[in-house]
């Protein structure tokens, strides 16, 4: 592993993610990327008693479809984590797959942690790590916000939790033979500008992930030419704009290169979903559904994945303090 | 780095514990190991306007005394986790430290998944790490159970979570000369036997910590002889009876050896601590106050450390879920 500045880490062998899986809702399953997802639940109640059960039932049907897809590999870990107290659906996913856990926490940034946690494993000598992120709508509101039955109104700057969870394979072996590859890693530093509204998760995720952009370029000694597309996690089109204008102050232009998931995934003016896609399956289940396969059919061939997240907790925020930001960024390429 | 078995890796790069670093309460401080821990704060609120922030500022003191007293170390990244929602002690820390950083959770287990993936990092090829586990028993229990004002009664297998926090320095170089060695670990599945008692912590853990032993001397060909101590989390003494028949029963024999951290730090007969210590910083005060020194001293030389954890939320024990256990166990030697 060669560390390049203060954050970044490139990889000296392979590391290939070797397959994907994402299970989403009904209200993702009628956005724009539909076609692109392996899975869709038309009740987001899944059947279950309770929707934080539809969540762990969610999860683990994205690792166990990934492993059943690939049986020939036997993970030598499970790495994952979820926006609930004690990332528990990521656990109980972890009780059913009976495979070596280790639960992460960066909140809608945790797929891009899971997947640098994996991708270090693989580098140290593990064989293979399978990884997942999720979020649903109805148990993140009534955890973080207010119980849906009071139909609080939200200001327009608002975002709506993606119900679903992204599962991806990491192994030192290319199974498929897709060839996309992890080839490197920024790790990112928890930034805050003061930011209060706990609404406005986008002004509170573009600092680090700015930062975490500006120590990708700086360490690497490269700038967005290298790049075929640079994905934010769930800034929405607002903070996207955020970003590129932070950015721009450190003479940085990537508004023609930038996507955002939380863009993508909602038809955001038509689908009441204020600003557009947040959660920790914003990332993962676009990245698994929509931007792995076109990384595989080789439209694209690189792309910088920056996952951004937001460190607050309802007791952080109710005892007055702000919300600080993270994002982990990895380079998803194929050659 | 060589896997053994199912669940074990032991390094082949030397990969040190250069130095550690324990903060704790005045209960704590007033218990048998007292002389030991680096730094005590006799009003648990360390003068601040909440617990939660005199927690974070016990974990944000243990890991800046830590990098103080090694300061020819820059850290490559601090890895850490903590009891309360959104591990936001462990975050806000983070944003104090200004490092490149990966939240981790896995309970009371947490300082050894932070101790296993700072490993694997200096295994991969990082220089260093700085890892913390902390909990505090006041915002444990105003989270976990009731408001303290309510004055609860609980049961005598009750525990008493640990105030404080323990930090440590992963590193390829030895700095401070002790030898001491993070020679292997073993990584936890999640092992849920169908307890529902959420005052009984003990029991759901005991499953785990019994798989992860089992898992570690079956990978590596050994047995409890290796050792000069095993030492659990926060099992109690009551939890460690239950561990030790439970080991029994697959003809290990490991209570000449076992010490658990929650049944040292308290003086449990006349603390009113019910059964023993718990929590985050249970395990990391005793293993980076106490254990670690005796390790330096070569007073031990080779102990297996198995922090065991209880995957539990509050929501989760609401809706009639179990309570799942994991434990990570990792190898500190001296030679």
């Amino acid at each position: 592993m060669i560390k390049n500045g203060n954050q970044s880490f490139n990889f000296e062998k392979k590391i290939y993610i070797a397959d994907t899986y994402s299970v989403v809702g009904p209200k993702e399953n009628s956005g724009p990327l539909s076609s692109y997802f392996h899975k869709y639940f038309s009740d987001d109640l899944c059947g279950k008693t309770s929707y934080e059960n539809a969540e762990q039932f969610m999860c683990t049907t994205a690792a166990e479809e990934l492993l059943m897809k690939n049986n020939t590999i036997k993970p030598d870990i499970y790495i994952g984590g979820d926006l609930l107290n004690q990332i528990i659906t990521t656990s109980f996913t972890a009780r059913k797959l009976n495979v070596p856990y280790w639960g992460i926490y960066s909140a809608c940034s945790s797929f891009g942690e899971a997947a640098s946690v994996a991708s270090m494993c693989v580098e140290a000598g593990m064989k293979s790590a399978v990884i997942t992120a999720s979020s649903h709508f109805s148990t993140a509101e009534r955890q973080y916000r207010a119980p849906l039955e009071l139909g609080n109104q939200r200001p327009a700057w608002a975002q709506w939790t993606v119900t679903g969870a992204g599962a991806a394979l990491i192994s030192d072996t290319d199974v498929n033979k897709n060839g996309v590859m992890i080839k490197g890693i920024t790790i990112g530093k928890v930034v805050d500008l003061g930011v209060t509204d706990t609404d406005n998760m986008s002004a509170a995720m573009v600092p680090a992930a700015a930062d975490c952009i500006v120590a990708h370029f700086e360490d690497n000694s490269i700038d967005e030419s290298y790049y075929d597309f640079i994905i934010t996690g769930d800034l929405t089109s607002y903070g996207g704009e955020l970003l590129c204008s932070l950015l721009e102050q450190n003479n940085i232009k990537i508004k023609s290169k930038h996507l955002d998931c939380g863009a993508l995934i909602f038809d955001t003016k038509n689908q009441h979903v204020y600003s557009g896609g947040s959660g920790c399956a914003c990332f993962s289940t676009v990245f698994s559904g929509y931007f792995y396969q076109l990384l595989c059919k080789k439209a694209i061939k690189r792309v910088l994945c920056i996952p951004t997240g937001a460190l607050l907790s309802p007791t952080s925020s109710q005892q007055g303090e702000s919300i600080p930001g993270v994002a982990h960024a990895f380079r998803a390429e194929v050659e």
